[in-house]
Protein backbone atom coordinates (compact mmCIF):
# COMPACT_ATOMS: atom_id res chain seq x y z
CA UNK A 1 0.00 0.00 0.00
CA UNK A 2 1.36 3.56 -0.55
CA UNK A 3 1.77 5.49 2.55
CA UNK A 4 -0.48 8.62 1.45
CA UNK A 5 -3.95 8.23 1.06
CA UNK A 6 -5.42 10.00 -2.16
CA UNK A 7 -7.86 12.64 -2.29
CA UNK A 8 -10.80 13.03 -4.28
CA UNK A 9 -13.64 15.80 -5.22
CA UNK A 10 -17.11 15.53 -6.24
CA UNK A 11 -19.72 17.79 -7.51
CA UNK A 12 -23.81 17.67 -8.22
CA UNK A 13 -26.61 19.32 -8.66
CA UNK A 14 -30.28 18.51 -9.76
CA UNK A 15 -33.65 20.42 -10.21
CA UNK A 16 -36.70 20.02 -8.25
CA UNK A 17 -39.83 18.48 -10.22
CA UNK A 18 -42.45 21.12 -11.73
CA UNK A 19 -45.44 21.29 -8.93
CA UNK A 20 -47.60 18.78 -9.22
CA UNK A 21 -45.53 16.04 -10.63
CA UNK A 22 -45.41 13.04 -8.45
CA UNK A 23 -41.95 12.15 -7.19
CA UNK A 24 -40.27 11.23 -4.47
CA UNK A 25 -36.91 12.75 -2.43
CA UNK A 26 -33.69 10.92 -2.03
CA UNK A 27 -30.83 12.15 -0.43
CA UNK A 28 -27.94 10.64 1.00
CA UNK A 29 -30.07 7.41 0.09
CA UNK A 30 -32.58 8.09 2.37
CA UNK A 31 -36.46 8.77 1.44
CA UNK A 32 -37.43 12.42 2.21
CA UNK A 33 -40.62 14.26 2.48
CA UNK A 34 -41.65 16.50 -0.22
CA UNK A 35 -41.18 16.62 -4.60
CA UNK A 36 -38.10 15.16 -5.92
CA UNK A 37 -35.56 15.91 -8.48
CA UNK A 38 -35.57 15.41 -12.22
CA UNK A 39 -32.73 12.65 -13.46
CA UNK A 40 -32.35 9.28 -15.07
CA UNK A 41 -31.20 7.73 -11.65
CA UNK A 42 -33.08 8.62 -8.53
CA UNK A 43 -31.45 12.37 -8.49
CA UNK A 44 -29.36 11.81 -5.24
CA UNK A 45 -27.13 14.66 -5.42
CA UNK A 46 -25.21 13.89 -1.88
CA UNK A 47 -24.61 9.72 -3.42
CA UNK A 48 -23.97 11.04 -6.53
CA UNK A 49 -20.97 13.55 -5.78
CA UNK A 50 -19.57 11.08 -3.20
CA UNK A 51 -19.21 8.55 -6.39
CA UNK A 52 -17.32 10.77 -7.90
CA UNK A 53 -14.86 11.81 -5.28
CA UNK A 54 -14.51 7.87 -4.70
CA UNK A 55 -13.63 7.11 -8.19
CA UNK A 56 -11.62 10.07 -8.55
CA UNK A 57 -9.29 9.28 -5.82
CA UNK A 58 -8.81 5.88 -7.04
CA UNK A 59 -7.90 7.20 -10.48
CA UNK A 60 -11.35 5.29 -11.66
CA UNK A 61 -13.23 8.15 -13.63
CA UNK A 62 -16.18 9.30 -12.73
CA UNK A 63 -20.40 8.55 -12.03
CA UNK A 64 -20.37 8.37 -16.25
CA UNK A 65 -17.64 6.10 -16.72
CA UNK A 66 -19.57 3.10 -14.11
CA UNK A 67 -22.63 4.00 -14.80
CA UNK A 68 -23.22 5.65 -17.84
CA UNK A 69 -25.19 8.71 -19.25
CA UNK A 70 -28.56 9.29 -20.30
CA UNK A 71 -31.90 7.58 -20.33
CA UNK A 72 -30.86 4.36 -21.50
CA UNK A 73 -27.61 4.24 -19.61
CA UNK A 74 -27.39 1.13 -16.96
CA UNK A 75 -27.58 3.51 -14.06
CA UNK A 76 -30.90 4.90 -14.61
CA UNK A 77 -33.60 4.17 -12.81
CA UNK A 78 -30.97 2.76 -10.08
CA UNK A 79 -31.19 4.07 -6.43
CA UNK A 80 -28.78 5.95 -4.85
CA UNK A 81 -27.55 3.42 -2.18
CA UNK A 82 -27.17 0.42 -4.98
CA UNK A 83 -25.12 2.64 -7.14
CA UNK A 84 -22.77 3.51 -4.28
CA UNK A 85 -22.83 0.04 -3.57
CA UNK A 86 -21.16 -1.08 -6.44
CA UNK A 87 -18.79 1.72 -6.75
CA UNK A 88 -17.53 0.66 -3.31
CA UNK A 89 -17.20 -3.04 -4.66
CA UNK A 90 -15.34 -1.26 -8.38
CA UNK A 91 -12.72 0.21 -6.19
CA UNK A 92 -11.98 -2.48 -3.81
CA UNK A 93 -11.55 -4.84 -7.39
CA UNK A 94 -9.08 -1.95 -8.09
CA UNK A 95 -7.17 -2.48 -4.78
CA UNK A 96 -8.67 1.06 -3.17
CA UNK A 97 -10.18 1.35 -0.06
CA UNK A 98 -12.19 4.36 0.73
CA UNK A 99 -10.66 5.66 3.85
CA UNK A 100 -13.28 8.52 4.66
CA UNK A 101 -15.53 11.31 3.05
CA UNK A 102 -17.65 14.27 3.90
CA UNK A 103 -20.94 15.61 1.41
CA UNK A 104 -22.27 19.02 1.88
CA UNK A 105 -25.51 18.96 0.61
CA UNK A 106 -26.53 23.24 -0.59
CA UNK A 107 -30.46 23.66 -0.30
CA UNK A 108 -33.56 24.98 1.08
CA UNK A 109 -34.82 21.54 1.91
CA UNK A 110 -35.00 19.07 3.10
CA UNK A 111 -34.08 19.53 7.04
CA UNK A 112 -30.88 17.52 7.25
CA UNK A 113 -30.04 17.98 10.71
CA UNK A 114 -32.69 15.64 12.57
CA UNK A 115 -31.77 12.46 10.12
CA UNK A 116 -27.74 13.40 9.76
CA UNK A 117 -27.44 10.31 11.86
CA UNK A 118 -29.61 8.32 9.86
CA UNK A 119 -27.66 9.04 6.59
CA UNK A 120 -24.37 9.19 8.00
CA UNK A 121 -25.07 5.65 9.24
CA UNK A 122 -26.37 4.37 6.02
CA UNK A 123 -23.53 5.85 3.51
CA UNK A 124 -21.08 4.52 6.23
CA UNK A 125 -22.11 1.58 6.39
CA UNK A 126 -21.70 0.69 2.67
CA UNK A 127 -18.61 2.96 2.10
CA UNK A 128 -16.58 0.97 5.54
CA UNK A 129 -15.78 4.03 6.58
CA UNK A 130 -16.67 7.01 8.02
CA UNK A 131 -18.49 9.41 5.41
CA UNK A 132 -20.16 12.98 7.10
CA UNK A 133 -22.99 14.97 5.79
CA UNK A 134 -23.25 18.63 6.53
CA UNK A 135 -25.68 21.30 4.83
CA UNK A 136 -26.69 24.67 4.00
CA UNK A 137 -28.85 27.18 2.17
CA UNK A 138 -27.46 29.65 0.23
CA UNK A 139 -29.62 33.05 1.61
CA UNK A 140 -32.39 32.96 -1.02
CA UNK A 141 -29.19 33.43 -3.04
CA UNK A 142 -28.80 31.64 -6.54
CA UNK A 143 -30.54 28.41 -8.35
CA UNK A 144 -30.27 26.76 -4.55
CA UNK A 145 -31.61 29.77 -2.83
CA UNK A 146 -34.51 30.35 -5.32
CA UNK A 147 -35.50 26.57 -4.31
CA UNK A 148 -34.81 25.96 -8.23
CA UNK A 149 -32.89 22.70 -7.18
CA UNK A 150 -30.34 20.99 -5.02
CA UNK A 151 -26.37 20.35 -5.07
CA UNK A 152 -23.50 18.46 -3.47
CA UNK A 153 -20.02 18.87 -2.85
CA UNK A 154 -18.20 15.62 -1.84
CA UNK A 155 -14.73 14.64 -0.47
CA UNK A 156 -13.00 11.59 -0.27
CA UNK A 157 -10.06 10.16 0.83
CA UNK A 158 -8.66 6.61 -0.47
CA UNK A 159 -6.15 4.20 -0.01
CA UNK A 160 -4.66 2.87 -3.41
CA UNK A 161 -2.63 0.00 -3.95
CA UNK A 162 -0.11 1.95 -6.48
CA UNK A 163 2.42 -1.44 -6.07
CA UNK A 164 -0.75 -3.14 -8.47
CA UNK B 1 -4.13 7.57 17.06
CA UNK B 2 -5.43 6.11 13.86
CA UNK B 3 -3.13 6.02 10.88
CA UNK B 4 -4.54 8.47 8.30
CA UNK B 5 -6.61 11.65 9.33
CA UNK B 6 -10.19 12.09 7.54
CA UNK B 7 -11.47 14.50 5.26
CA UNK B 8 -14.00 16.90 6.16
CA UNK B 9 -15.84 20.08 3.63
CA UNK B 10 -17.91 22.54 4.59
CA UNK B 11 -19.62 25.19 2.63
CA UNK B 12 -21.73 28.48 3.59
CA UNK B 13 -23.11 31.42 1.71
CA UNK B 14 -24.47 34.98 3.18
CA UNK B 15 -26.41 37.87 1.40
CA UNK B 16 -24.70 40.98 1.99
CA UNK B 17 -27.20 43.80 3.68
CA UNK B 18 -28.97 46.16 1.46
CA UNK B 19 -27.70 49.48 0.61
CA UNK B 20 -27.57 51.48 3.99
CA UNK B 21 -27.90 49.23 6.56
CA UNK B 22 -25.34 49.47 9.07
CA UNK B 23 -22.99 46.21 9.40
CA UNK B 24 -19.53 45.29 9.97
CA UNK B 25 -18.10 42.86 7.23
CA UNK B 26 -16.46 39.66 9.10
CA UNK B 27 -14.06 37.45 7.04
CA UNK B 28 -11.69 34.95 8.09
CA UNK B 29 -11.92 36.05 11.86
CA UNK B 30 -10.80 39.80 10.80
CA UNK B 31 -12.68 42.97 10.35
CA UNK B 32 -12.84 44.66 7.04
CA UNK B 33 -13.51 47.78 5.04
CA UNK B 34 -17.29 47.70 3.26
CA UNK B 35 -20.86 46.31 4.22
CA UNK B 36 -21.16 42.79 6.05
CA UNK B 37 -23.89 40.25 5.76
CA UNK B 38 -27.33 39.24 7.01
CA UNK B 39 -27.06 36.39 9.93
CA UNK B 40 -27.66 35.61 13.50
CA UNK B 41 -23.87 35.24 14.13
CA UNK B 42 -21.53 37.89 12.33
CA UNK B 43 -21.91 35.59 9.22
CA UNK B 44 -18.65 35.04 8.55
CA UNK B 45 -18.65 32.82 6.14
CA UNK B 46 -14.97 31.74 5.46
CA UNK B 47 -15.25 30.62 9.26
CA UNK B 48 -18.49 29.16 8.90
CA UNK B 49 -17.06 26.81 6.33
CA UNK B 50 -13.99 25.64 8.35
CA UNK B 51 -15.83 24.64 11.39
CA UNK B 52 -18.38 22.30 9.21
CA UNK B 53 -14.98 21.16 7.34
CA UNK B 54 -13.87 20.49 10.68
CA UNK B 55 -16.72 18.79 12.92
CA UNK B 56 -17.73 16.52 9.57
CA UNK B 57 -14.01 15.38 9.37
CA UNK B 58 -14.73 14.65 12.84
CA UNK B 59 -17.69 13.07 12.78
CA UNK B 60 -19.17 15.60 15.25
CA UNK B 61 -22.32 16.65 13.23
CA UNK B 62 -22.39 20.80 11.87
CA UNK B 63 -22.49 23.93 13.03
CA UNK B 64 -25.84 23.85 13.70
CA UNK B 65 -25.51 20.67 15.66
CA UNK B 66 -22.87 22.61 18.35
CA UNK B 67 -24.51 26.10 18.21
CA UNK B 68 -27.88 25.95 16.94
CA UNK B 69 -29.84 27.76 14.16
CA UNK B 70 -31.57 30.57 14.20
CA UNK B 71 -32.03 34.10 16.04
CA UNK B 72 -32.84 32.54 19.47
CA UNK B 73 -29.51 30.13 18.51
CA UNK B 74 -26.28 30.44 21.09
CA UNK B 75 -24.10 30.92 18.39
CA UNK B 76 -26.54 33.93 17.28
CA UNK B 77 -24.62 37.49 18.13
CA UNK B 78 -21.16 35.03 18.44
CA UNK B 79 -18.01 36.20 16.43
CA UNK B 80 -16.38 33.84 14.07
CA UNK B 81 -13.19 33.67 16.34
CA UNK B 82 -14.82 32.82 19.01
CA UNK B 83 -17.20 30.27 17.52
CA UNK B 84 -14.00 28.28 16.09
CA UNK B 85 -12.48 28.72 19.15
CA UNK B 86 -15.08 26.73 20.54
CA UNK B 87 -15.25 24.08 17.75
CA UNK B 88 -11.39 23.56 18.09
CA UNK B 89 -11.66 23.00 22.24
CA UNK B 90 -15.02 20.73 21.03
CA UNK B 91 -12.73 18.69 18.55
CA UNK B 92 -10.04 18.42 21.04
CA UNK B 93 -12.86 17.22 23.89
CA UNK B 94 -12.79 14.50 21.63
CA UNK B 95 -9.91 13.61 20.91
CA UNK B 96 -9.44 15.13 17.12
CA UNK B 97 -6.69 17.27 16.41
CA UNK B 98 -6.91 19.77 13.40
CA UNK B 99 -3.78 18.58 10.40
CA UNK B 100 -4.55 21.55 8.43
CA UNK B 101 -7.25 23.26 6.66
CA UNK B 102 -8.19 25.26 3.49
CA UNK B 103 -10.79 27.77 2.47
CA UNK B 104 -11.47 29.36 -0.81
CA UNK B 105 -13.89 32.29 -0.32
CA UNK B 106 -15.95 33.56 -3.73
CA UNK B 107 -17.31 36.92 -4.12
CA UNK B 108 -16.18 40.64 -5.39
CA UNK B 109 -15.13 41.53 -2.06
CA UNK B 110 -13.38 42.26 0.10
CA UNK B 111 -9.89 42.20 -1.45
CA UNK B 112 -8.35 38.98 0.20
CA UNK B 113 -4.75 39.16 -0.92
CA UNK B 114 -3.44 42.45 1.11
CA UNK B 115 -4.47 40.29 4.20
CA UNK B 116 -4.02 37.10 3.44
CA UNK B 117 -1.28 36.52 5.40
CA UNK B 118 -3.06 37.94 8.63
CA UNK B 119 -6.60 36.03 8.32
CA UNK B 120 -4.18 32.92 7.62
CA UNK B 121 -2.46 33.36 10.88
CA UNK B 122 -5.56 33.93 12.49
CA UNK B 123 -7.22 31.05 12.12
CA UNK B 124 -3.87 29.43 12.24
CA UNK B 125 -3.69 29.96 15.48
CA UNK B 126 -6.94 29.20 16.71
CA UNK B 127 -6.80 25.50 15.21
CA UNK B 128 -3.68 25.03 16.21
CA UNK B 129 -2.67 23.62 12.58
CA UNK B 130 -1.90 25.45 9.34
CA UNK B 131 -5.46 26.99 7.76
CA UNK B 132 -4.95 28.73 3.98
CA UNK B 133 -7.13 31.36 2.23
CA UNK B 134 -7.30 31.76 -1.45
CA UNK B 135 -10.05 33.87 -2.90
CA UNK B 136 -11.75 34.17 -6.67
CA UNK B 137 -14.58 36.18 -8.36
CA UNK B 138 -17.03 34.44 -10.52
CA UNK B 139 -16.50 37.37 -13.72
CA UNK B 140 -19.86 39.25 -12.51
CA UNK B 141 -21.90 35.92 -13.16
CA UNK B 142 -23.88 33.85 -10.49
CA UNK B 143 -24.91 36.04 -6.86
CA UNK B 144 -21.68 36.07 -5.61
CA UNK B 145 -20.65 38.04 -9.44
CA UNK B 146 -23.55 40.37 -9.04
CA UNK B 147 -22.58 41.48 -5.42
CA UNK B 148 -25.69 39.90 -3.86
CA UNK B 149 -23.24 38.02 -1.39
CA UNK B 150 -20.57 35.94 -0.46
CA UNK B 151 -19.81 31.97 -0.61
CA UNK B 152 -16.54 29.76 0.77
CA UNK B 153 -15.80 26.29 0.63
CA UNK B 154 -13.41 24.45 2.92
CA UNK B 155 -11.41 21.77 3.41
CA UNK B 156 -9.97 19.84 6.67
CA UNK B 157 -8.18 17.29 7.35
CA UNK B 158 -8.63 15.89 11.25
CA UNK B 159 -6.48 13.13 13.13
CA UNK B 160 -9.66 11.25 14.57
CA UNK B 161 -8.74 8.72 17.53
CA UNK B 162 -10.72 5.46 16.62
CA UNK B 163 -9.87 3.76 19.59
CA UNK B 164 -11.52 6.44 21.59
CA UNK C 1 9.11 15.30 6.56
CA UNK C 2 5.84 15.91 8.24
CA UNK C 3 3.62 12.33 8.75
CA UNK C 4 0.62 13.78 7.13
CA UNK C 5 -0.02 15.67 4.12
CA UNK C 6 -1.60 19.06 4.06
CA UNK C 7 -5.33 19.13 1.89
CA UNK C 8 -5.55 22.57 -0.16
CA UNK C 9 -8.92 24.08 -2.02
CA UNK C 10 -9.05 25.70 -5.05
CA UNK C 11 -12.03 27.67 -6.96
CA UNK C 12 -11.96 28.84 -10.31
CA UNK C 13 -15.05 30.87 -13.01
CA UNK C 14 -14.92 32.25 -16.13
CA UNK C 15 -17.34 33.29 -18.65
CA UNK C 16 -17.51 32.38 -21.99
CA UNK C 17 -16.92 35.09 -24.78
CA UNK C 18 -19.46 36.56 -26.22
CA UNK C 19 -20.83 34.91 -29.89
CA UNK C 20 -18.32 36.06 -32.79
CA UNK C 21 -15.48 36.39 -30.78
CA UNK C 22 -12.68 34.01 -32.08
CA UNK C 23 -10.80 32.68 -29.24
CA UNK C 24 -10.07 29.10 -28.55
CA UNK C 25 -11.15 26.78 -25.11
CA UNK C 26 -8.52 25.66 -23.04
CA UNK C 27 -9.35 23.34 -20.46
CA UNK C 28 -7.51 20.75 -18.21
CA UNK C 29 -4.29 22.28 -20.34
CA UNK C 30 -5.69 20.75 -23.28
CA UNK C 31 -7.81 22.79 -26.15
CA UNK C 32 -11.37 22.23 -27.12
CA UNK C 33 -13.65 22.71 -29.49
CA UNK C 34 -15.71 25.47 -29.30
CA UNK C 35 -15.35 28.80 -28.17
CA UNK C 36 -13.13 30.15 -24.99
CA UNK C 37 -13.52 31.89 -22.37
CA UNK C 38 -12.74 35.69 -21.20
CA UNK C 39 -9.56 35.97 -18.84
CA UNK C 40 -5.78 37.49 -18.85
CA UNK C 41 -4.42 34.30 -19.32
CA UNK C 42 -6.06 31.06 -21.03
CA UNK C 43 -9.15 30.97 -19.03
CA UNK C 44 -8.07 28.00 -18.27
CA UNK C 45 -10.63 26.67 -15.14
CA UNK C 46 -9.68 23.72 -14.05
CA UNK C 47 -6.10 24.29 -13.90
CA UNK C 48 -6.05 27.78 -11.89
CA UNK C 49 -8.77 26.01 -9.42
CA UNK C 50 -5.62 23.14 -9.50
CA UNK C 51 -3.19 25.78 -8.67
CA UNK C 52 -5.21 27.28 -6.08
CA UNK C 53 -5.18 24.00 -4.26
CA UNK C 54 -1.57 23.34 -4.79
CA UNK C 55 -0.63 26.76 -3.63
CA UNK C 56 -3.03 26.92 -0.41
CA UNK C 57 -1.98 23.42 0.75
CA UNK C 58 2.11 24.05 0.28
CA UNK C 59 0.79 27.72 2.87
CA UNK C 60 2.07 29.83 -0.70
CA UNK C 61 -0.95 31.88 -0.61
CA UNK C 62 -2.85 31.76 -4.47
CA UNK C 63 -2.31 32.24 -8.14
CA UNK C 64 -2.46 35.51 -7.49
CA UNK C 65 0.14 35.96 -5.19
CA UNK C 66 2.54 33.68 -7.76
CA UNK C 67 1.40 35.21 -10.96
CA UNK C 68 -0.09 38.72 -10.21
CA UNK C 69 -3.55 39.64 -10.84
CA UNK C 70 -5.15 41.37 -14.18
CA UNK C 71 -3.98 42.02 -17.66
CA UNK C 72 -0.21 43.70 -16.76
CA UNK C 73 0.12 41.00 -14.62
CA UNK C 74 2.97 37.90 -15.35
CA UNK C 75 0.51 35.22 -15.59
CA UNK C 76 -1.70 37.56 -18.40
CA UNK C 77 -1.25 35.60 -21.95
CA UNK C 78 -0.01 32.23 -19.83
CA UNK C 79 -0.77 28.77 -20.92
CA UNK C 80 -2.34 26.61 -18.38
CA UNK C 81 -0.06 24.18 -18.77
CA UNK C 82 2.94 26.63 -18.24
CA UNK C 83 1.26 28.31 -15.02
CA UNK C 84 1.16 24.49 -13.93
CA UNK C 85 4.26 23.56 -14.32
CA UNK C 86 5.99 26.33 -12.70
CA UNK C 87 4.01 26.62 -9.83
CA UNK C 88 5.12 22.60 -9.36
CA UNK C 89 8.76 24.34 -9.30
CA UNK C 90 7.51 26.34 -6.86
CA UNK C 91 6.19 23.96 -4.46
CA UNK C 92 9.48 21.77 -4.88
CA UNK C 93 11.33 25.00 -4.30
CA UNK C 94 9.46 24.87 -0.99
CA UNK C 95 9.94 21.80 0.23
CA UNK C 96 6.43 21.31 -0.96
CA UNK C 97 5.82 17.55 -2.81
CA UNK C 98 2.06 17.10 -4.42
CA UNK C 99 1.10 13.84 -3.38
CA UNK C 100 -2.47 13.96 -5.46
CA UNK C 101 -5.02 16.43 -6.60
CA UNK C 102 -8.79 16.26 -7.94
CA UNK C 103 -10.70 18.78 -10.33
CA UNK C 104 -14.81 18.79 -10.50
CA UNK C 105 -15.71 20.98 -13.54
CA UNK C 106 -18.99 22.37 -13.74
CA UNK C 107 -20.22 23.20 -16.73
CA UNK C 108 -22.41 22.23 -19.95
CA UNK C 109 -19.35 22.08 -22.68
CA UNK C 110 -16.67 20.59 -23.23
CA UNK C 111 -17.57 17.38 -23.45
CA UNK C 112 -15.12 15.56 -20.74
CA UNK C 113 -15.29 12.00 -20.98
CA UNK C 114 -14.08 11.20 -24.28
CA UNK C 115 -10.68 12.96 -23.42
CA UNK C 116 -10.73 12.57 -19.55
CA UNK C 117 -8.11 10.09 -19.95
CA UNK C 118 -5.43 12.61 -22.05
CA UNK C 119 -6.29 15.23 -19.40
CA UNK C 120 -5.69 13.64 -16.52
CA UNK C 121 -1.85 12.31 -17.93
CA UNK C 122 -1.23 15.84 -18.90
CA UNK C 123 -1.85 17.36 -15.88
CA UNK C 124 -0.32 14.50 -13.55
CA UNK C 125 2.16 14.26 -15.71
CA UNK C 126 3.32 18.10 -14.64
CA UNK C 127 2.13 17.60 -11.19
CA UNK C 128 4.31 14.55 -10.93
CA UNK C 129 1.18 13.03 -9.21
CA UNK C 130 -2.33 11.82 -9.65
CA UNK C 131 -4.59 14.04 -10.98
CA UNK C 132 -8.03 13.37 -11.55
CA UNK C 133 -10.81 14.95 -13.06
CA UNK C 134 -14.44 14.79 -13.51
CA UNK C 135 -17.42 16.61 -14.81
CA UNK C 136 -20.97 17.69 -14.23
CA UNK C 137 -23.74 19.82 -15.48
CA UNK C 138 -26.38 22.08 -13.22
CA UNK C 139 -29.28 20.67 -14.82
CA UNK C 140 -29.94 24.11 -17.11
CA UNK C 141 -29.82 26.10 -13.45
CA UNK C 142 -27.58 29.04 -12.17
CA UNK C 143 -24.85 30.64 -14.47
CA UNK C 144 -23.40 27.63 -15.54
CA UNK C 145 -26.44 25.64 -16.45
CA UNK C 146 -27.46 29.02 -18.89
CA UNK C 147 -24.42 28.30 -20.78
CA UNK C 148 -22.59 32.21 -18.99
CA UNK C 149 -19.83 30.34 -17.88
CA UNK C 150 -17.83 27.04 -16.40
CA UNK C 151 -16.23 26.34 -12.60
CA UNK C 152 -14.08 24.06 -11.63
CA UNK C 153 -13.35 23.12 -7.31
CA UNK C 154 -10.11 21.28 -6.98
CA UNK C 155 -8.75 19.97 -3.83
CA UNK C 156 -5.07 18.90 -3.54
CA UNK C 157 -2.88 16.73 -0.89
CA UNK C 158 0.37 18.52 -0.52
CA UNK C 159 3.45 16.47 1.69
CA UNK C 160 5.01 19.84 3.07
CA UNK C 161 8.56 19.79 4.73
CA UNK C 162 7.64 21.43 8.31
CA UNK C 163 11.31 21.09 9.55
CA UNK C 164 12.63 23.57 6.37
Amino acid sequence: MSAAPRTGLGFDAHRFVADGVDRPLFLATLRWDGAGVDGDSDGDVAVHALIDALLAASGLGDIGTLFGVGPASRGAGMAGAAMLAETVRHLRDNDALPGSASIAVIGNRPKIGPRRHEAEQAMSAICGCPVALTATTTDGMGFTGRGEGIAAIATALVQVDDAH
